[in-house]
């Protein structure tokens, strides 16, 4: 591979376009054998060697119908970047457009990879030891437990090649740490996910223990996933307003809290999410990274460099090559019995 | 009612019998119309004017398969406090022994109030405006939209019972507030919890609005329930953690943290549990509360005046009371079809 080349959605997010076209310098500046195509409206002005701007016409809302949307608005910035990445001019795509969008693009613009059963998105969350995957954190909010067992196969991919985890513990998140707890789905997934051998099973995640770091990807459906997500945001928020009110409450602790401000700077860079990147979203034939809606420059920056990763890492064909494995086995399977 | 009658079982949970027997005697000290059963081995010595000491040679662990064990040990502590409430000897229990027994005891022991699909299992969890009640727990893993519909109205009825809630505002915990939102099984009862009309149902709670106490009942499966009930205590846990680190990284902020500790501690109370009393199991024919397996007798006699309030406020019979009328309406609904 020569050059990578990535496709931006400069439309979306919050701060489009300035904060798409400035992390995209940003970016170009780190990444010296990268090349990016930015799909926006003709207002943009830009300059980089390694920068191609093709202008769109159309930009998808957070409140359209994602489908129909995607279907409709061909000369989208979002479309327009997925459909460039499905003609093979580019190797990744980077959107902080509408999530449901996006993976609408995936899915029908771009692709799914062979024997992927539905696409997953993922999220990496920081925990106590480090930070670990959860996925599928709301493309699919009804699941079978043949999709959590190909969910954990790539997020245990991703942890690996592009995070270097060397062997990612994969957990499934559960209400007990034994084999026979859970709901249906989650047992019937638990022996699904200790038959195979693509990837390190290590059991049950208790929901207590999920932010501890210790398992490496935790997988989940869709639905408890986006539940699990959008409540560490709000009870996060909650706990550090709860422990302001009672500071406020007590002048001694309001100098206390002078003397910790450094301290607390910290600790919220520590469990800021765009420290991390965006979501990538698994299974697509390519690399396709969700930014926050909220991201700036930064932020994008980040996004693409982890599209990057993801590409030279060869992340696509692992997928590929270990969903055959998984199939090729549960076959095998079926056969002996 | 002349006086009210709490089997309280003196085996169950950590600090038992020294924690139930205490607890027992705080809570008489507070409660001049009850008296207490109190089922526990024959080493337990306690003096009480209001206080029956029943002798029971058998405990239920938590390592039992919960059924078997409350078939078999008909002797057991727990056990026998359910029969009490069976045969009428006494209006309510408490035990901080193990749930799934609790759960089997109530059910097969005591037996469901008519109309009522599942029990469940009920937790107040401390939000920021006020506190909440999270509905179910963990009883039931795997649900239909109808005993959803179910648990949004007995979780109604305690806060309105027994918090004092003059309408209790419902919520239907999903990944998103719109009607369409979410899985098959919350979108179903979204459309029956709309329909009824013996609660005020106030539409679906976001996860990240779970924590802020704007919803005074936060419906959801067992499995959910259960899911974010842990989640909470680990992600809280691990929150204050990584505060900690930062803290003990730098001797300024040390310092600061001098200045903080009673706004800390006040913190922590305001989120302790163990202040709230236990969790009432919901849809039973008697009181039902289910303490915290490491209550001490503090929890115990929040525990005991809890279950005295559901008997006095009169919880059972309007429970029985909605059921029906959520079942009458249910019907004429099918005839009109």
């Amino acid at each position: 591979m020569s050059e990578i080349v990535i496709a931006l959605d400069a439309m979306g997010g919050d701060n489009a376009p300035q904060a798409t076209v400035e992390g995209a310098l940003l970016a170009l500046n780190e990444l010296k054998d990268a090349r990016i195509l930015l799909f926006g409206s003709k207002e943009i002005e830009v300059q980089h060697e390694r920068l191609e701007f093709i202008e769109t016409t159309e930009v998808i809302t957070n409140d359209e119908a994602p489908m129909m949307a995607v279907r409709k608005k061909i000369n989208s910035s979002m479309v327009a970047a997925a459909l460039a990445v499905k003609d093979g001019r580019a190797n990744a795509m980077v959107s902080a457009g509408s999530t449901g969008a996006l993976l609408a693009c995936g899915m029908v613009r771009i692709g799914r990879i062979q024997g992927v059963e539905r696409p997953a998105l993922a999220s990496i969350i920081p925990g106590r030891k480090k930070p670990f995957l959860l996925t599928d954190c709301g493309a699919n909010v009804d699941c079978l437990p043949k999709y959590l067992v190909q969910f954990g196969l790539m997020g245990s991919v991703y942890m690996n090649r592009i995070m270097g985890v060397k062997e990612p513990r994969v957990g499934l998140a559960n209400i007990g740490a034994e084999a026979e707890k859970g709901n249906q789905l989650a047992k019937a997934t638990y022996e699904m996910m200790s038959q195979q051998k693509e990837f390190s099973f290590a059991g049950n995640v208790e929901a207590r223990d999920i932010p501890t770091g210790d398992f490496d990807v935790v997988v989940t459906d869709g639905f408890d996933g986006n539940l699990i997500l959008k409540y560490t945001e709000g009870l996060a928020t909650t706990l550090v307003g709860m422990l302001k009110d009672e500071i406020k409450a007590s002048k001694k602790a309001m100098v206390g809290a002078l003397f910790m401000k450094d301290a607390m700077r910290k600790f919220k860079a520590r469990m800021d999410p765009e420290e991390v990147g965006g979501a990538p979203l698994l299974g697509i034939k390519g690399a396709v990274v969700k930014a926050h809606g909220s991201s700036r420059e930064g932020a994008f920056k980040h996004a693409i460099i982890q599209a990057y990763h993801m590409v030279k890492n060869g992340m696509v064909e692992e997928i590929e090559r270990g969903i055959a494995e998984i199939s090729a086995e549960q076959t095998n399977e079926e056969e002996v019995k």
